[in-house]
């Protein structure tokens, strides 16, 4: 039997429905185990949650119970789903959120969440969280099997990757996160080896795979900022000055040691940057 | 033996004092289980706590102890206490934080948390979060019976309700809460029931019932905004239009699809609603 | 066994940084228990993380498991470290960040974390939080002995204590905190016992004891405020006056019964605050 119940949502903290799930779920499950991955994410930003599942969800034991509730057209046709991949369980709306993960996931089982056994007895018209994903998450991670709490859904709803452009000599990506710290995340990777001449990319949306040989006459410009080389740690580079890395996800990274690089260029979620591969 | 501790507080979650609790609880009662339902009530807002926990509590396991600490007067005379009603104890100071969640429940055995045996052994004049309520609300949870606590304790400060006027063919109700996402939560409620046709409310200060005919010519006015009829789903109304419908919990909502009802109408905690019922 | 693990780190909650570690140490340690006791502390501010370690870890049980990542110099030389004192563990950078909580302990055994078997397999140069601290604490809550994951450590790194002067009827000291209500923490206490007449103070960076007699005719100056007297409990100063007492762990606090001493005196962390006895 799991017991990990690891929530994603967009309801902050200051209100009280995070709260309430977690005593719908005890209800259900008395001995589950809560960890929050976020629940900051911005109001209905699908894209944002799907990201952060993305980065967060290889991390937790076998058994693990996602509940995303991240979920703009709630109490509209779109559909409460259940997915099993690997160990995991995924309950979340069927509007891509879990659809990043999924691809690496690859086999999976999804059903659609709709016996109201497993429901709360009045479902209301904009709070899905607390009335149907929370007792699915719940029954569970209790170990209710998935295929009891609906039918088998086959098509899901799938999210467009991050842009990413490779060409010749270049990979145009976009920035998909900017962290507490002010560092920038970008779509470009994700990392397989790193040595002290080369890193080997493999951009996400591409089965390209890119080496970028000679790192250190790498060119990575955003906006007007250009910097030359790709670090491994922020220390490597002195304060104040924008340098590039590699993130603990494998993603290019621009950050600024002891500062914060979001601040310095004015970067924004979606803007382009561009890494150029000197000849070698 | 109950295990669920939730916590309602105004302590935010930048200080330590929320940890600082639960590392108390832990020592008295180490498998105690911690829900956050708020930490982020407005400094020393006694009702915003009381409205939380009323719209909160009743989602929480059977055996539930709640420990709410929001203490405009700690170290005055304004004493600590405990309340049973049901299954559920309730642990905050005497300020009416908890009157609404019961008069819902109605009979209740309280005290006054006044036995040292249960405090730390210091006790401080500013933190009785630590010193007072963490210790009881652990302790109640381990299963020391409440009369042990202090004594009995016969009255109990009741807050005022939310503002509720029924006339003839309105009810004039003020703004109560506004969430993350922008939406204007009213005092008026709570539903009864809804179908395609009428909604049922009964107002939480009054015995009038108000049946609500024909809700889609019903009319709801804030400030100089009008909005013709009451809807069941955010997705029901275009993207960028004002819309009511009812809220998870009963009450009058007003609300933007995919947008932010409090910044389109500058409405505050407090604020006039009145919804206006036409001739049948 | 011990199981609780609190957390205490610079990471915010926007981002799935503390998921992620929680997750982690979850695979590690399926039954520990986490605590936060702060994720906001400043970015990098190993200062701030250490007086919020300092005035909340006595609060925790016996054989808890103290997280703290607050690392600007994440990837650098600096060591991981893991520190037993009396019963709790201490897992950290050797930054200063734990050195006010060892100072109290005195007695301690340190390790360097080296011993790749109690990392993650890959390691990266931006996450140690995740990839070294976060596996280290759960590995010693699961009963690991410390000295299983590195060599012995003989120096630590000592962070220089908030600063105080004793005068012959003064005593200068900076302001260490401001929290969520505006009250203002100062680096003069700790209190070791109040009377009517008396508070004794035992400044922290010294071994003098000051005897403050007569406390209500102390007198407290910050920039062009006085206040005169201190008090045991904000509500014995009219609301809107600006009062002294001392805080709840036994530190000089300014503050403003139901308003911000903050606000009202524009005070920042650093600032100076002088307290004047008078003759007796």
């Amino acid at each position: 039997m799991a017991n990990v119940i690891a929530l994603l949502t967009d309801f902050g903290i200051a209100d009280t429905y995070v709260g309430v799930m977690k005593g719908v779920m005890l209800g259900v499950h008395p001995t589950a185990r809560f960890v929050d991955i976020a629940h900051d994410i911005q109001p209905q930003s699908v894209r944002q949650a799907a990201l952060a599942l993305w980065n967060s969800y290889r991390y937790f034991p076998d058994g693990t119970v996602f509940l995303i509730v991240v979920d703009p057209g709630v109490g509209s046709q779109r559909l409460p789903i259940g997915v099993q991949a690997g160990t995991y369980t995924f309950i979340a709306p069927d509007n891509g959120v879990i659809s990043y993960a999924l691809q690496d996931l690859k086999e999976y089982t999804a059903v659609a969440l709709t016996n109201p056994d497993y429901h709360r007895e009045l479902v209301s018209h904009s709070f899905h969280g607390r009335d149907i994903f929370a007792p699915a998450a719940a029954h569970i991670a209790k170990g209710v099997p998935l295929t009891d709490l609906g039918p088998i859904q086959e098509d899901l709803f799938i999210l467009p990757y991050p842009q990413i452009h490779v060409r010749d000599r270049s990979i145009a990506g976009e920035i998909t996160h900017i962290d507490r710290f002010g560092n920038i995340i970008t779509s470009i990777g994700k990392l397989l080896r790193v040595d002290d001449s080369r890193i080997l990319l493999k951009p996400v949306s591409s089965d390209r795979t890119v080496r970028l040989k000679f790192v250190q006459n790498a060119i990575i410009k955003i906006f007007d900022h250009t910097i030359h080389g790709i670090g491994r740690a922020y220390y490597e580079s002195p304060r104040g000055h924008l340098m590039a890395k590699i993130d603990s996800n494998g993603y290019l990274e621009l950050a600024i040691n002891q500062g914060s690089a979001a601040e310095r260029t004015g970067a924004m979620i979606g803007d382009e940057v561009v890494l150029t591969m000197p000849d070698t």
